[in-house]
């Protein structure tokens, strides 16, 4: 840390600033220079500490700043960890070499929805179901979900097709219940900094799915991770889906640079929803290749057998054909960049080219 | 509702988009335009229904756009109810010509630091004591709050000096407990849009003062309120607090306008959080004048007795004689819009001037 | 400057590093941490070799970064000049304890409108006429202005109304045209950073008003303002006027906070635009009484005698009866914070109270 | 045009929005519902008549929005023009199948070093060469650039090396100078809406590079561009550069999905500028994959010889050997796409892999 002191700092100020660094275990080191004084604190310390050091000493009249050197995280970090890990579920690697793919609904609407869109996108080349029984919504009169339902018929569906499933945890309540169908718990964005929910994911031992909060920056994000991962869990993905900006002609503004940052900054495996990040479906293949391109380890994808009668999300969605035209035009771009998928995608499917505008 | 089709919708297309209209309620009205169709929906349906209904006409390819003409929320607009609510705390109303002060230390930290805090802020007129058990934190290495021991002793610090308490709530498990303490239950920030919180606040019958979120805008803070309404409890007072933008010279852009705003659109009262809203405590003074100055009716705001050995947020804080002049200043703006405090500030202290640069 | 090395420097790129900071007139200190290591840069160098010292470090792969501690900024700064600056319009200083109000129309319309509106503003006790001749708009199918037509009406209207006049030059060939008419020159929000400009307006020895830009941090606007006080021009007044965030429902954010931020780090006064900052005339009076009790120096506001009819901005203009309501409830929030009008507003207008929602 | 009237409108008040809108030529409809009255406008009108009108029915006191139906242009619009233009710079098609490179310095800095860089990118398979002769930059005390001096030495570098040469204009009276250099004229982010420059280049016959503003919508991007084809300079590039949000990671957030939507909406070919879009060297290979995986048309980037000695934006500048290596994973990505490069890299460098984290 560095303690940034106003013109004209006194010497009793600046004992001060020494003292209260030594207190908890630093040692101090003063530089005079002819603007500013600036007082270095070298050690290492409890980060509980230090956090409540910066705020006080943020509070003196004389501190102008107080400056982290480190990162406010560590579990997550590259430096904690250099190589990068791998998160297995149901025997495929999330972070490896494989690019992972999870479709399906943003909600579970019907047994019958959810089977047409589980076959279609496991026949397409899937790895996952994705769908909603909890949803969170912005309105309180819109559709909330079909709650517990929803998540026996994941299961049934999950048994019937093979595909293990992704599902939103909203309330910690629910989390014994949405851990018999989740083969990963997802948090959604709007939950990111719900330190309860990230609390009670961090005691259990199953792949989670953290997505950025709206307006997170990524170094929030990793320290959300974190949370998670004191817990003991460190089966943890990231997810970025869309910041929000000033921009309004797209749902949220998809930060791919996040992707890249991400995976500098940490260890885990990180995965883009271009559905949410954009809000258009026909904006949903090109991001989801410029994913793949710059190196993301996988994406989650509204698809809907019927978008034009889905109960929510319809406007981003991909229809099954669109998104059997998603995962052939990915393989060559993996392919470019070194990766691969699971499972190469049927060939059967004629699908149009991509909507031009 | 207003369906926006591009150029060159087919007669089909149009019948299309007024049979999903009149499936669900609505009149519909075509407008054929030399560029654009518009299709117009007279009538009024169930929210959700219209909601769905709007996703799903916006999946289809020939649909522009499908524009909302009413808000998305009813039971907190003006139009609903158009004199102004007050909300009850211990005989002083929220929303009246009255001005509101609820002041104390972001995190109860001790006893004695409480009463301190107490004290000196009821000495210089505040109305309500604020003080955090549950504390929301970004870094999960930071003091997390003193939790059911904290509430203990603002329940304590509450009945020894007379002031009513507000306090945050982050878990619904903890209901009960904070009801036995809180006159007003806080909703955090960082919980505006969880709803799991938001449902259970909204069963009980205590007043809630909701924060808008870093990154929501006033109609979807207006939809959070929504949600509490909906429950069945009126009692919600709404709280800005600063909003997320590109400055970072702020800790936050506190967004006075979205005052103005939120009292024009809802009949619900509006506080200022100038603390949280600016992250610096030498700018409260201004910006609480400037709150006063344009309708807000109140303010929550961060008092310490020793900052500079808070265990959180003691960069924000105002200590005790900083919190005396506040108030004193306060008083002739307030009188200046044709408001008055309940009590009038002690004129016993004798501050320093307020910080000039 | 501070500069970082990643965690296992080596005693090279510490070398490399000094002898870097060392070539350029630093004396340089090396702090060893356990994870990083720290080398700071004391003396005084010239900003431009600190600039380009500071990109090439960061360009180090062993550099994590190069931490600036001095503002990027010298001429406009407090630490430069701690009293406060006043700059004098015809007699009337703006940044004293008098506050300053200029008002009038978006754009000059013709010799009729603009003389209605002068009369009318100077009745309500303005200090200044504003008027646009030259307007940048976002479409170019929208009306530009009457250009140096408008120019000839301003004066005419000055001189037969007494009013000083302030007007935006939006291209530096027409600076002496301007210069002319303008008791005052206006740079405009867009025009923030167009450096031609300012080293235009930097040349000449009359007032500026530089507007802050939409996505301009604090800092960037002092940088702004210091490019013209390097050219010898120091009668800067900076005016906030509202940024670009996620809120759609004003047309900007109108960032008060900026208003007590601007007149802590510099000596310049600061006046705020509540027209453009809300794009919503009935927001401009409550945002007005804000800026007034924060303690801007001043006011920029759009009057218009038929804003149903204006050409531009009729949204967000006052009328001007509007107006002079405004003057009246201003002058008892100024006496509140020790400040004052010029011209106490005439009480003859029996103006219909504000609009309340 | 929709206009939205508020609850309760009179029929007064409603034949008033009606003469209002056929005094201009639109046809009027009026719809009453039981919350709102709405009244459609149909027909097409001037432009600068229509966004008169919709400020002036949105200053009256009834009227709650004026809602825009159709896009505010015209001419860079796909309904305008259904096919993709391309520009052709020496004989190359920007905008075509082939994806176009134009790489050098972010500052013209000697004739030593744009001769190394041009030579570089050359080799390693760039089109054109970039390098800035006027430089904005955000303090006054940073080098602003060589001026003329580093037009003259473009122009020798073109000629020796055959590289066509894009250079930024800053002042519409340096145009006739960079005429004689540039292949491409480049508009700064800082000047998108510096509507002399835009009027200027509009007038001439030479293609023309367009950067996102910071802060600019994809909306009023493409009305910058209006402002170009309307001089009746149809050879616009756009270029996406990174927008400015709230993280602060990287240098502004590079937004791959306005290159998607800006292609969708507009005919004009778009590249992109990865370096100003992060502004960290280390992140430009892998959002330059992403951005030819989405659907550029082409990349402007920061090459210099020696980034660790550069005036300007080391941090952000590949060495020769990187950008050799960008050249080389472009190809496989290209193709993936269904496009090529013009010129296929050099395989005799064998660059180090790209930074891994």
């Amino acid at each position: 840390m560095i303690v940034v002191l106003g013109k004209g700092a006194t010497d009793e100020q600046i004992r001060e600033v020494c003292q209260r660094l030594e207190a908890v275990g630093y040692q101090s080191a003063v530089w005079r220079g002819v603007q500013r004084t600036v007082i270095g604190a070298i050690g290492i310390i409890d980060e509980q500490v230090k956090d409540r050091l910066i705020e006080q000493l943020e509070s003196l009249p004389f501190v102008e700043s107080a400056i982290r050197i480190l990162r406010p995280y560590k579990l997550v970090s590259r430096e904690w960890k250099e190589d990068s890990s791998e998160v297995t579920v149901n025997g495929k690697q999330i972070g490896s070499e494989y690019f992972v793919v999870m479709a399906g609904p943003c909600a579970v609407e019907s047994r019958e929805q959810l089977l047409r869109a589980a076959r279609g996108v496991k026949a397409a080349g899937a790895d996952l179901l994705r769908g909603g029984a909890f949803k969170p919504r912005t309105s309180p009169h819109t559709f909330q979900g079909l709650g517990k339902e929803g998540l026996i018929l994941l299961k049934e569906v999950s048994e019937e097709t093979g595909l293990p499933v992704i599902t939103e945890l909203m309330d910690a309540r629910d989390l014994e219940d949405v851990m018999e169908v989740a083969a990963i718990i997802q948090i959604g964005a709007r939950n990111m900094q719900n330190y309860t929910l990230l609390r009670a994911v961090g005691q259990v031992r199953k792949p989670v799915l953290l997505k950025r909060g709206l307006s997170a920056t990524i170094e929030e994000w990793l320290q959300a991770a974190e949370y998670i991962c004191i817990g003991g869990n460190d089966q943890v993905i990231l997810c970025e889906r869309g910041i929000r900006t000033f921009e309004t002609y797209t749902r949220n503004t998809l930060d791919l640079s996040a992707v890249v940052a991400a995976k500098k900054l940490s260890h885990l495996p990180v995965v883009v929803d271009p559905s949410h990040g954009t809000g258009k479906w026909d904006m949903v293949i090109p991001m989801s290749l410029a994913a793949a391109a710059c190196g993301a380890d996988g994406l989650l994808v509204e698809v809907h057998p019927d978008p034009a009668n889905a109960v929510s999300d319809g406007a981003q969605s991909l229809t099954l054909e669109r998104f059997a035209e998603l995962m052939q035009r990915l393989q060559p771009v993996l392919q470019a960049v070194g990766r691969k998928l699971y499972q190469s995608p049927e060939k059967t499917l004629s699908p149009a080219p991509v909507a031009e505008p």
